[in-house]
């Protein structure tokens, strides 16, 4: 087991993605008292099919009975030694400005195991001060900050043009996890896991096929 | 043109998300003073191949010129025809928490043509109130204000049990195109399209493959 805590190398992305989705609902089911689930319960809330759930279980080692499914409790305890680090993670925050103060706001108090340790940014009026629970550091103090907390995973939250030279900083000094929030890909050494979220490209996709929704209902092609 | 600009139904949302990050790269480029670019070079910092690039690009109409490239204003030119609506596009959000604010924040006179145009939430202390420059409306007002604003598109922001009621309503009122932040999978009518952003699911796949990495590297399986 605690080997397999480490991580499979042949667990994909998207099953991990879907490893954190069935823990949310499961909590929520406990939350509500369900103490046993199907399979294709969880496939129909997750929107997936029962043989894919049940293929993402096998990963972490915890396999339901036929007849009364997966217990609930376990299966969350399963999955949390499959996915968390024993002591916790903790993260930094790379540019506090609207969408870095947002997520700062968002993440506290989430994720006890995922928890933003630290903020940098430029900025002298926010240097030195405590941001939503967080202490923001000026940028050129990122180096020694990142090693002495441990930091191996970091939000990137700062302008496009200064987002590629801040990954190769944070790749120096040893993250090698990064949430990239901003719109640009971003070129790093193979050993750093990079995952993209870009929120105006999201709606900018979400507006074009809903036109072409429009369209299509009004006949047009 | 006119039609292409209705959307042609063979263009791939993978397509419509690159169209959606090069135009902001050529922006950048722009405002650094380049008039001109070649594919190889959108292609560099956008992070996928010359040859895509060119076959993104004939989606939208405009070919460059072998010698010159692409002309950066007629490019950009070339991406609003084709992705933005003429009069541009309102949009609802949806679940005025933590979340819902920061994406106000975010999106707040950042593209004029995808505006936040009304909030809505159950709270009685955020009804009737402007946060971040937009009225915040009452859920039981949502079919009306919806309909009186011609609102097709809306970011839901509410907690994950919320979600699929929120949706439904949405559709019910005629929006076709979602962007849901809560970590569920939305059973939406086929002619609504959903765009999903999971931030938690996110940062604990980055937590999870940054951790492989350093077991790797420390000679773990």
């Amino acid at each position: 087991m605690a080997r397999q805590n480490e991580g499979n190398p042949r667990t994909s992305d998207k099953t991990i993605g879907r490893l954190s989705l069935y823990r949310r609902l499961l909590n929520v089911l406990q939350g509500e008292g369900h103490r046993h689930v199907f399979s294709h319960q969880l496939a129909g809330i997750a929107g997936c099919t029962a043989a894919q759930v049940r293929r993402d279980l096998m990963a972490v080692g915890y396999s339901g009975s036929p007849i009364h499914g997966y217990e609930v409790v376990r299966l969350i305890e399963s999955i949390r030694e499959f996915l968390d680090a024993p002591g916790g993670q903790g993260v930094a925050l790379v540019g506090v400005g609207n969408l870095g103060k947002a997520i700062l706001a968002y993440f506290t108090g989430r994720r006890p195991n995922l928890r933003i340790v630290a903020a940098f940014d430029n900025d002298a009026h926010k240097v030195n001060r405590v941001i939503h629970g967080c202490h923001c550091h000026a940028m050129a103090d990122l180096p020694q900050v990142v090693k002495k907390l441990g930091i191996r995973l970091a939000i990137i939250t700062v302008p496009a043009n200064a987002a590629q030279e801040v990954a190769e900083g944070l790749s120096r000094v040893g993250v090698r996890g990064l949430l990239n929030f901003a719109p640009v890909r971003l070129r790093v050494p193979p050993n750093v896991y990079v995952e993209d979220i870009d929120m105006t490209m999201s709606l900018e996709k979400v507006a074009y096929f809903a036109r072409l929704a429009g369209a299509e209902k009004e006949g047009k092609p």
